[in-house]
């Protein structure tokens, strides 16, 4: 008796764990039903849609689909907050002043050149190992200037659920950003549980130095490659070396990420996060300067694309906090 | 009585498994010994030089390293084999009627410059999915114009060993190659084991294009990146965003690989494979046009690194004849 009663809990256990909802933070609805029939098809070996493991790539933007980027994105504050602490003798310019002073408007008045000199004096005559130290020192320390949270607590806790399903259902999970591949490296084991390997990013050129006998990769001024719009399917051709079959992005900078995904021979699925709770979070798409969503919204539906309505389809947006 | 004896058995085959020889085609010495200490000490966790698995990268050079590279490059031979198919009409230079007319003097007058215009030729205005197709055709079809086998069948029987042996000790093993990413792609998982996402290479500038709603990557004329000598590190950066602890190569192309990987606050492995064996394989390192080999000659010994003298520490060569 004791015994039947034993496999019983046991068979029980083993019905939870294979019937529990692999995505808890997604509210049922087409997206969530979409993603799990896919993986579902993908991944058992009598459908015809069954893609093997080795091909099973999955291929996901970072700034507005893991995590926030208004009002500005976060890497431009990492600029900021260093430009801050740079000696004032080293402040040539209206942008390096601007930025220092936290003037956001006169820093924005000096286009994109401005911003591209702030970024450019927060990542370049320092070694990769150096700047990747200030990025995780920065990380602990610095706050979002509206939420208050630490910037690794402002990523999507459905999205976490969905990287983690999707590597539990045998796929590799590539983060591929228009932000900086050695920016991105810092967090991306810790917080989305991805390893360096597997980050695709912008870059800027790198340069191998032996300083006394010591050898360094320093970053330089010069832009190596911009992982965004037609350079995410070159990032990731140029990283992993095949077609992916599910890519998920939020702006218009995914668009040729989610068409290359989907125009292979093989199944694709592609998913764009919809900014649309202004409460929880920020609601925005065809208008503004960040996250622009115009292509992505007139087409993605007649490619057979998903959107993750974030008001309607996330139960919860962010991790609870501790 | 036969319970005995079946344990027995099944004792003697789990040691066998437990001692069997990792490097089968590797003589005893102190090359062999130093690579099995060296794999012992990073994997054992009470050993004070432990590595973690992920942070276990080994990196391994090509032409030379991986597959013979003499009389010349085998890219090259694949280069001028598409030359020759080329219509006439097209060979407009000198180098590119050398190519096609076979005569590697007459080619090799041209210089780099009809070098890499045969190579161009044989690599750009096509997709980069066509140009793997065409690869994969030739290494079915193409013999070596003096040992007469296949060119993957040219590759290190100790090699392979060490790729399977560095990889059942938790190590990724990456290739990274001066050769092109995409030429080694075609054969990596094949012959090595090497999935795609994991070869590190030279590339051409590719380009995302829509033709007629198909989406392809493109290759261009323009260089992008050269993975060679201090491009090396930089690819290994840019690729896996971590400083590998085991590197081998062959010439002094692979000098600031195994330096970076040799120069980390972790235990680092540097390998050269040296070309002593004119009979099976060719003899050569100070002089020549290929794979030549000085300074790590001059410097390899008092920087701790380790020499695979082929012709005395390789039992075999290639791997067997079918």
């Amino acid at each position: 008796m004791i015994r039947t009663l034993l496999s019983a809990t046991a068979l029980s256990l083993a019905a939870t764990a294979l019937w529990a909802d692999p995505l808890p933070s997604w509210n049922t609805g087409e997206t969530k039903s979409a993603i799990i029939s896919f993986v579902d098809a993908v991944t058992d070996p009598a459908s015809e849609d069954y893609v093997t493991p080795e091909d099973r790539i999955a291929v996901i933007d970072n700034d507005g689909t893991l995590w926030s980027e208004q009002p500005v994105y976060f890497q431009l504050f990492y600029s900021i907050d260093m430009v801050k602490k740079m000696d004032p003798s080293a402040l040539t310019s209206d942008a390096l002043n601007a930025a220092a002073a936290e003037d956001m408007e006169a820093l924005l008045a000096t286009g994109e050149e401005g911003l591209m000199e702030v970024v450019a004096a927060a990542h370049t005559d320092m070694s990769v190992a150096e700047f990747k130290t200030k990025v995780a020192e920065w990380l602990e320390e610095a706050r979002h200037p509206t939420t208050g949270k630490r910037y690794t607590d402002m990523v999507f806790q459905p999205m976490l659920e969905l990287l983690t399903y999707l590597r539990d259902e045998g796929f590799a999970t590539y983060i591929v950003s228009g932000g900086g591949i050695d920016f991105v490296r810092v967090f991306s084991q810790d917080v989305y549980g991805v390893d360096a390997s597997q980050v695709v990013g912008s870059s800027l050129v790198s340069e191998y130095v032996v300083n006394d006998g010591v050898p360094m990769l320093m970053k330089k001024p010069d832009l190596f490659f911009i992982d965004d719009k037609v350079g995410k399917p070159v990032g990731i051709n140029h990283h992993i070396g095949k077609r992916p079959i599910f890519a998920a992005g939020n702006s218009d900078g995914d668009f040729e990420m989610l068409e290359w995904t989907t125009s292979g021979d093989a199944p694709g699925f592609g998913l764009y996060v919809h900014h649309t709770d202004a409460e929880r979070e920020w609601a925005y798409d065809r208008e503004g300067h960040i996250g622009v969503l115009n292509r992505g919204l007139d087409e993605g539906a007649e490619r057979g694309w998903h959107f993750a309505d974030m008001a309607k389809d996330w139960a919860v947006v962010f991790p609870a906090s501790e």
